[in-house]
């Protein structure tokens, strides 16, 4: 009862401020008239019509442009609009089916890396829809501050750069812990409560950004600073419901004079008995949290199983458990009812409830123990 | 794991069809010099502004009207638009703060009479979205042609009338049942696999049109054929998270020879100590279930607690479990996560799982027995 109490301080979370950013092909689209510049060709002025259906405004065409104007002088009601999504599918071949991806991120700092990273992706940018949710705290105000001028310089240049839809949401509870910094957010006791403020981030931004369009969701953190840049293709590629890659981070290794890699994210495993026991034994309301000395698990954590000297980008593992830091879900898997639990699911939290979740409604799990991305090291 | 097997052929589910209609006001935005009729006055010209930035297409109006040119012949990217939304509030005087409700519906059947009970509603039109999702079945299919039918009527009516939004989402798994005969539909060994099917529904629905202008979710089902026409006013006047009116029938009592009433959803309930026993005695995959005498849970009713001598339709009551048939809910509460789980969760599933949830969550559930809605008569 103390923890639905704790709970209800921050509850209930509303968005204060939801900046929706809609920049670039839209007005186009609009303004048919515009006098067609050299640089645009057709396929680039359908591409531009194509982005402004994008999924965080599904109505934005839902007229025709001249409506006939009844006798008393109104416009007449269009009519029906239908808009057709037998072709929204989630397939491997995603660029070809011209299929819509959401990049969902909790921003919590805004790192050029993460942005410069984002922007290089080489999947189509007229597909890709972009969401942000950040507290309502000095560190968010900069955060948000700096992903603004981000914004408004690539939307602003090249118009294969732009992305078709922006959106920024801000919450209105206090994030549990005022410092971001990692010490602290990584302190055991602070994590419970720290996981599910990020679980009701999480939520909000996915129910209230993803649309009819909307084929694939993208979880990114906002400290993941560099992925291969056809992160989009290869992840989509494997055409799994949920599939996560492996984080890491680079150091320098002050031993051996140079730089190396080393695992991050540690939310991404293979279940143990010892885990189970440990859960059977558990009251209703306490978690279970990986990583932790003072709690060992013996599950299997995909961040030790690369040989780095026999990569196979390719392998897949089954998990029973995931991190959020870059994740890829079809978007039905949400639709299908799967959210990051703010409350202990089968005493788990955030993005590792969530892989319980779609695996209680039927889909699969999968890890890519050989393909990386890495977080920033702060 | 049978289950999981049995629910993953439905899956993924994903929409094949989302038939967006914007009608009404819409047009008028876009045409600001389309001579405007004697009989829309200052104020009705503005809340027609205000119905276009209706939920479900937040981004409606992304520019300004006239972007300047740039010397290379495109029109200048837009500046950022803020929608500032710290007026997104969930408040007892909902319409005096313009508080945007979004009725949702899984559509099995069109009944004329549910639609005229909307009409009526006296919340203001333009504040309300209307969605809906229907099987692809034979029985979806005509469901929605009424269900159009119906709309184009409205929405080409008198102004007051037309709804500021309207989507039509169609399921591309099939419903577990063929018939919606209610005898077949209430078998109580047909009952997990409908509700299964039915969560399912109610997600995607949520899921994909819940935007970031909406304060409250009405959920409504299809046989719901009357209310009071203040149900919106009402139901927000209690300013609690997740609210349900009492659903009743109206029937025709041959020994008594008059019209009468009778309880019809028996979904609404507080928890007793038998319920809970047999909980604690069931596998992880089964779940209880209300209003079969096969499985008596001792739970109080809310359907069978009205003293019809003695109504009070301000009587509240705190409940475990809600019913579906009409079911107010802040859209805070989904936004953090709750929804309507497919799988058994604390052996409950639909609306009864998602009350559990939103108590999870360390929101409160509340029943109005003495305020009542009434269900078709088949």
């Amino acid at each position: 009862m103390a923890v639905a109490r704790s709970m209800r301080r921050t509850s209930p979370i509303s968005l204060v401020l939801a900046a929706l950013l809609a920049f670039g092909f839209i007005c186009f689209m609009l303004s048919p008239s515009a006098p067609s510049a050299s640089s645009a060709s057709a396929s680039s002025q359908q591409r531009q019509e194509n982005a402004a259906e994008h999924p965080l405004s599904p109505p934005t065409k839902p007229f025709f442009k001249s409506q006939p104007v009844r006798s008393d002088g109104y416009k007449a009601a269009p009519p029906v609009v239908h808009y057709d999504l037998n072709s929204l599918t989630n397939t491997p071949d995603s660029i070809a089916n011209g299929e819509r991806v959401l990049i969902l991120t909790p921003l919590a700092r805004f790192y050029q890396g993460y942005w410069d990273n984002i922007e290089k992706l080489t999947y189509p940018h007229e597909l890709i829809s972009l969401g942000f949710i950040a507290p309502k705290t000095r560190e968010g105000n900069a955060a948000v501050a700096a992903l603004e001028k981000a914004i408004a310089k690539t939307q602003s240049g090249p118009i294969d750069n732009r992305f078709a839809s922006i959106s920024i949401l801000r919450q209105d509870f206090e994030p549990p812990l005022k410092s971001q910094n990692e010490k602290a957010r990584h302190a055991m006791s602070a994590q419970k409560e720290r996981r599910q403020s990020m679980s009701r981030a999480r939520n909000s931004l996915v129910f209230t950004t993803l649309g009819p369009g909307t084929s694939w969701v993208l979880w990114l953190d906002s400290d993941i600073v560099e992925t291969p840049a056809t992160l989009i293709q290869d992840l989509t590629g494997f055409d799994q419901p949920v599939i996560v890659p492996n984080c890491f981070q680079r150091y320098y290794d002050s031993s051996k004079k140079k730089w190396d890699v080393r695992p991050y994210d540690y939310n991404s495993w293979v279940d143990s008995q010892t885990a189970q026991n440990l859960a059977a034994n558990m009251g209703p309301d306490e978690i279970l949290l990986e990583g932790y000395a003072e709690m060992p698990t013996y599950r299997t954590l995909m961040a030790h199983l690369p040989d780095m000297k026999k990569l196979d980008p390719k392998k897949m593992l089954a998990l029973d458990g995931v991190g959020g830091t870059a994740l890829l879900v079809k978007a039905d898997v949400h639709r299908d009812g799967a959210m990051f639990p703010a409350f202990p699911f089968f005493h788990l939290v955030e993005t590792e409830g969530f892989a319980k979740m779609a695996r209680r409604l039927g889909y699969e799990v999968i890890g890519l123990p050989d393909y990386f991305v890495y977080h920033y090291n702060e």
